[in-house]
């Protein structure tokens, strides 16, 4: 039976990347080792390494004064360094639209004077705060969003100015162009929309290197891995492998501007089906809703329960929503293709149908 | 043409290992989903978190009251995340015995009064120095060693006895069995002898886990993984699945015991050679020598060189050694097949005829 992910992340994968990794898994272009097992200073790994950050540039037309850097730690881990690198002064601005928001503001307040200058907490985080009436201080070192609110299903549609935005964009990174110039650093968990968990995308501008705190580790120092190309220590090669393997597919499909208006196909014709169902609800202001994670609810949890239940039997998988807003998610990231978005509305029309009156 | 692969890391797996892991890289079990792809949380994922976790208890013998954790960022995060959890009254003994020996005491001079108790710098770190004489201060509250140093080839034949015994067992995990009770904590990133670079293993004693330093990052703190299983944020969950590969791999085989004697007999058949052959060297003193990394030096350098590559051309790769120490350096960790030591003496021996009298 075919499968459709729908996981939030780790989340599906391109299927040519899966393939190409899996015919050279245990010989790579006849070299007689795996990728798994070459040293990352050796000359088999070195032009995948460097493949990958031209292709990541390419792709996020990334200006050259912006060092990219493949970490470890996951986005978790930028809620320290962050602050730990980027806040000389002691200050930082914070916008709260989701639980990860709140997890980078919390992370923060370990360092510092942050505070949130913008929240839609009130309302369940079903919208973004306007991005112009931010409460921003002058003095603060940096102001830091989520692009996109993997849990709530919100994501910005323009960037708040300053001096220094940072964005977490884990789970919408090479979704559609986005101009880097506008950003002191964006950062991004792999496992949503690149490569398996495991490597933490950092797009930075070098003039914010060289200020980490005393207290930063070594390892938490991105100074250190622009320095070393990120082989400082050992990368996580097999990641930053199957993350070159996505940039070559995103790159033959056309780059970002096919994957924005594939993706808002894929989307629309999901609300569109959630609205006009008249028995599913998305709760979000239209013009804020994620184009990668579509959170909806039937009318009773018992349902819900029935649905992801039966939506699995069906090959349409990890379809339960998160424990902070129950019901279901759809996370249709760049590698659901629109067949997956087709048979999963089409499961929702014969759910609703069986279960209009219950 | 067959290669070995005799890199220090990332370093050769075993092929069951790798051949089993490219069987099902594109559909496990029949669940039509790539480990690369599946949630953290999901149904198919859990067994291999926990089996991973099992086995490696099962092969260390790790008993109860202590904590297995897979994390992220290699040893050179733990270098970081052991002063920042385990030095609550400031200060922390450690033995130079290497390259990363020194890096460890380095980083833990950041957050507190750490001191080299015992030192085999002067001699080129060709021993390790007696664990009876070590000037630990009574005070500390740990003392780290680096129990197999990589680019010098020695390791620890037995270990000082300390209240609190901290081990970077990066290059020698799983190579023999070793009694975990005498240590506080062992720490091993994964890539030499167990899995693809990206997951670190921690394995720590219960009762020290909640002492992290106020400036600690959350994701450097030992007790918020061990409280979520390691599950705090998303694990690099291909990186665990290859490792429990590897750990089911090494019960098949009999466990550590065997291990052990296969690697004593892989590395006596490598040193035997040398030591006999009147043309390579290795300077470690015999009793100190590792059995997973092997270091020698033919009569000059332009012969190392030339070594390196004609053995590269006869499928025995990655024998170049650390530019530390220069010459060649030959990885024997539990994945070598004693094939590839034997093939690798052969080279040797026809290397050496043909070049005795340059």
């Amino acid at each position: 039976m075919k499968v459709y992910n729908f996981s939030a992340g780790p989340s599906i994968l391109a299927d040519w990347v899966k393939e190409e990794a899996q015919r050279q898994f245990v010989d790579y272009c006849g070299c007689g080792m795996s990728v798994v097992e070459m040293s990352h200073r050796s000359a088999q790994y070195a032009p995948i390494h460097q493949e990958a950050k031209t292709l990541l540039k390419e792709l996020m037309n990334v200006p050259d004064d912006y060092e990219i850097l493949f970490l470890q730690g996951g986005a978790s881990t930028q809620f320290a360094m962050v602050p730990l690198n980027l806040m000389p002064s002691g200050k930082a601005d914070y916008v709260l639209t989701g639980h990860f928001a709140e997890k980078a503001l919390s992370e923060a307040q370990k360092y510092g004077d942050a505070v949130a200058v913008g929240s839609s907490r009130e309302a369940g985080y079903t919208y973004i705060p306007d991005v112009d009436s931010l409460a921003c201080r002058k003095e603060a070192d940096y102001l830091h969003i989520t692009s996109n609110n993997t849990i709530f299903g919100t994501h910005y549609t323009r960037y708040p100015k300053n001096k220094c935005l940072v964005a977490d964009m884990s789970s919408e990174i090479l979704s559609a162009p986005v101009d880097v110039s506008q950003f002191g650093l964006i950062y991004a968990g792999a496992q949503k929309n690149i490569a398996p968990a495991g490597v933490t995308i950092v797009i930075v501008r070098k003039d914010l290197l060289g200020n980490a705190s005393p207290v930063c580790p070594t390892m938490l120092d991105y100074a250190v891995h622009a320095k070393a190309d990120s082989l400082y220590n050992t990368p996580p090669v097999f990641c930053i492998y199957m993350a070159m393997l996505t940039f070559r597919w995103l790159k033959s499909l056309g780059g970002l501007q096919t994957m924005a208006e594939i993706n808002r196909d894929k989307a629309a014709m999901l609300y569109d089906y959630i609205d006009e169902s008249g028995f599913y609800v998305n709760p979000v202001q239209k013009e804020y809703r994620s184009l990668m994670n579509v959170p909806f609810v039937t009318p009773n949890k018992d349902l819900d329960a029935q649905f992801v239940k039966e939506a699995a039997a069906q090959g349409l998988v990890s379809l339960k929503g998160h424990r902070l807003v129950g019901g279901m998610r759809a996370s249709i990231y760049n590698a659901m293709p629109v067949e997956g978005v087709k048979s999963l509305v089409a499961f929702m029309q014969k759910f609703a149908k069986e279960h209009r009156n219950d």
